[in-house]
């Protein structure tokens, strides 16, 4: 299993009417979770993009559980749970101190410039398995 | 069954550097096209607001399946298809011309300024029963 | 001169938690109103940048008088008041009936797909030279 | 003079289809950067806004000079040049390693929740002058 974990502050701008986080916020902090993940794997998502790789998101489910506000501190906690063949999938959990706001899911794959769909880069998957040998 | 369909165009601003529209964009239109549908059944959201009832987010699940690009014109269609009692299942999908670019579902609660669960304002359910009513 | 009027509705997700939308959107209002003007002159933008030209903002000043709510309708009045050579300049008023909530001027240059500086294309210069004939 | 300096990282959320970052994303690193300013002054810009004093912006006057990337690295310098009386003017630098990106100002007053225009909080107007009594 691949674990990381991000730390963010809630911007001013993320806030909504409602005087907590708008959700859409959160699939921002997902992506951004998702890119400290793979700088930590060694595999920085900028350098993925240079080789022409590019990884879309092809599902996110989230689920709302507790509201952030302006100003939290909060964790943005990544998993990665089984090994990726041609889709990455990755799990994450929103936390502030010890209560789980969020959880979500996200599935990508990676195309070319051209929108085709393509294996994973070589140094990718040599990195996944890594992580899932045993 | 309750329908409806909003019309957008998309805004510079939603695309990323893929060319694509960035997916958090996604999360808005739906939240547009939901407020457009309870425009159309006579309940306009802001209203519901002004009593008191917010209606916040409890899930949101999409899967994109082909990319939205700038000044590109979209259908949001939306549906409803089971009478809400206390949670409101709404569906989407994202359409240009004869191609679906995304379907989705959201999940939404009636909550207080305190953020206490509430039942739904009485306008909504009778709202609601009369489009389930055969 | 050039005028122009575009018509939007606030959007939920436009909101902060001060309840009034948060000032960053009014660029993206600019942006969009700048882009249906440019379709009312015949010179869709998105034809421009398939010209490898593109309009990058070099400058924004906005003033800010009075908020702007979710839900508002709002129009955004746009004036070209010179005729543009190399840059343009363009002002705004965001109006929400008789009441102006926000002036704004944005400047403009032309670039290629390089971040050179370009020549404007000729059927933009063309364009403007009729508008600003007397 | 007050001077502060807040880092960030560019999100892909931030970037659009021209390949670099959206310019209104800068007014939400300008507004990140001013709430770490008041935390360094002793001022936490929640701890004003639950003593019910909001500081919505007046004004934004930006000059983008150089493009910003996703992945970079940015400083964004904060100046307070003259002490406020009843609005307070802030200068920005937005920084990549040696080269500034963008030069920018805002405006701001203090207002209470139904929207007045109210004095500075005294701990906030006693912070002011302790920085610019020499």
């Amino acid at each position: 299993m691949i674990e990381s974990e991000s730390q963010i502050r809630v911007r001013y701008v993320e806030t909504d009417a409602m005087g907590i986080v708008h959700h859409s916020n959160y699939i921002s902090w997902l992506e951004l979770a998702r890119i400290e993940m793979m700088d930590k794997l060694g595999l920085p998502y900028i350098e993925i993009e240079k080789k022409d790789a590019l990884m879309p998101v092809l599902e996110v489910h989230i689920k709302y559980i507790s509201p952030a506000y302006f100003d939290d501190r909060l964790s943005i906690k990544v998993f990665v749970k089984e090994c990726p063949k041609v889709r990455l999938k990755v799990e994450y959990k929103i936390v502030r101190e010890n209560s789980i706001l969020a959880t979500a899911e996200t599935l990508h794959a990676f195309i070319n410039r051209e929108g085709k769909v393509i294996r994973p880069p070589i140094a990718f998957l040599e990195c996944m398995k890594e992580h899932f040998q045993y």
